[in-house]
């Protein structure tokens, strides 16, 4: 039995610098009804994704996907059950992710859009894992992750591995599918606390709070010897650090710039010259580009997963009223991993 | 006959900003007596370069080349005529290039230093072209714009290539080798008048002087599809502006950062993320790690000189007295192409 309303999350107001709750309202509407090529679907768990917070800005980086418009419902990607179907290969009780996330029922097309490649209507395989997984270690913060590592940095075995953000969704998995791999993993992250879960039960060799020190000397002290490899969740100063600390030949994966993300004016490394006096590349990318990877990845960290190798941080939310709580304390660095809500 | 004294430029202090003349002084010394395993060395060509400046400072960027003592001799790639052979391999007559140079005559040992993998001491085919050109197009200046397109940018025949410092010897080289290989090429340089060079005499398919102009805009109209690669010798503010014109996929080859290297202080991209969003890979290199390039550069730059379609800029100086005040000029933008001492 169907309800015949459901909620979904819009942005009432342009975020002025961090955001707020009352950025946000949920709303009731109808339930849609599916047209001729559409599933309708009953979504049960939503990514509460750093991204998100660019869209919601009156301008999106070129390239990029669009702002959200002011009155409209927010998107990310979301996992539920086929309630209706009227597109072939889909049938009622599939589970399904796509990309209409932030209301409890969407009409998703078949063949939609995707956030940059990501995120097209899929049927997943319920055997696997805990299915809201889907959107965490064997979804697109695990892809994220291994493309990063695999494929943009070119990880080698004997790769030194810096992580920023190491708590977080991307960063925890980062952290823990280099050192599965046997590489040297220093972390980073917001809080002694963090650090010592980053260190302790994720495994890095070493983890701190990066508030208050000196990022070089420390990462000197603890690698003498340099960093081959930084995942960069952040930007700003760490980004700056890692060019003094790469060795030659050092790589940096682009993953995000979450200090610029939440009304924080971005700050460009000043010191962009050490690429050229030690031979390092840096290389930004999307996830979307790299869905190739998809099925290696999940080889790798589901067996990681059953054999209890690798540790999946989440931190949960309930029901859709608490999305925009979830936003907000997610891009506050508050939560610890993925972070989702279950709707 | 050889004289009894030579002369030599040093270092009397670090500029403080800019460079001035008065930070050199000409030192007349006794001639040097090769011991066994060098060679002694008539320079006949003086290579003046960008990267000495940073070599100025207290401090160069870690694993750069180390600075120049206060008081001590300038460096840098030289071309001269062996008059004395204490090594095996040399004799009286040779034509060689190593990296001694700001200095009339040098005791050079045949496997010594380098600066970066560049320089060693070697022996040069006089019958290819004029020398000086092993200093310029033949030698580091071709081959860092080579290398640049070549193999960090990893230029393809439908790419459309911005280079900035398009006339200066590096940049000039990069708009002609990429025009010769069919690209489509924008150049930025520093007067009108540069710019019209770039345009008229390097073949450039637009060109402008970048001052007073919103780079973006220029370019989003000269090349409304955006530009695959870029060729960065200036870092600042036309990196961020590459940042934002670049395609998805886009390449940046960092060359070097003119704009820091006299005192100005740098300025990081405020908008790396850009790179995120269109999977750009910015790539630093110094020519000293592809000198496995630079026979095949040779073989195609050559072949272009001597069939007329590779012009050679040169700004040439004469005189070893004269070396302060071409540093000075080449610093501040005031030479065109290659700027050379002949002594």
């Amino acid at each position: 039995m169907v309800s015949e309303e459901y909620c979904e999350v819009r942005l009432i107001r342009r975020p002025a610098g961090r955001v707020e709750v009352d950025d946000f309202v949920v709303v009731t509407n109808p339930l849609p009804v599916p047209a001729a090529g559409e599933v309708l679907v009953r979504n049960t768990w939503q990514s509460v994704d750093p991204a998100l917070r660019m869209r919601l800005d009156e301008r999106t980086p070129r390239g990029y996907l669009p702002p959200i418009p002011v009155g409209g419902v927010l998107g990310g990607l979301a996992i539920g059950e086929v309630v209706e179907s009227r597109a072939s290969g889909f049938v009622p009780g599939d589970i399904v992710q796509h990309v209409h996330g932030y209301r409890e029922f969407a009409a998703v097309p078949a063949d939609g859009e995707t956030l940059g490649g990501a995120g097209a209507l899929t049927k997943l395989d319920v055997s696997v894992a805990p299915i809201r997984h889907f959107l965490g270690p064997l979804g697109s913060a695990g892809l994220t992750a291994y493309a990063a590592l695999v494929r943009i940095a070119e990880l080698r075995n004997s790769d030194t591995v810096w992580v920023s953000a190491a708590a977080g969704a991307v960063g925890g998995l980062a952290v823990q599918i280099a050192r599965l791999r046997g590489n040297r993993v220093i972390g980073t992250a917001g809080s002694p606390e963090k650090a010592a879960h980053v260190r302790d039960v994720l495994g890095a060799y070493a983890a701190f709070d990066y508030h208050d020190v000196d990022l070089v000397a420390v990462l000197d002290d603890l690698v003498p010897d340099g960093v081959d490899v930084y995942i960069d969740n952040v930007g700003g100063a760490h980004l700056e650090a890692a060019l003094n600390v790469l060795r030659p030949h050092g790589r940096v994966a682009l993953v995000g710039a979450v200090a610029a993300y939440d009304g924080i004016p971005p700050q460009g490394p000043a010191n962009l010259f050490q690429a050229v006096a030690r031979s390092l590349t840096l290389k930004g990318f999307r996830v979307g580009d790299h869905v190739d990877l998809v099925e290696q990845m999940r080889t790798e960290v589901a067996a990681h997963i059953a054999n209890g190798g690798l540790h999946v941080d989440e931190t949960i939310y309930r029901g859709i009223n608490s999305a925009p709580q979830a936003i907000v304390a997610m891009l506050r660095g508050e939560t610890l991993g993925k972070t989702l809500v279950e709707l």
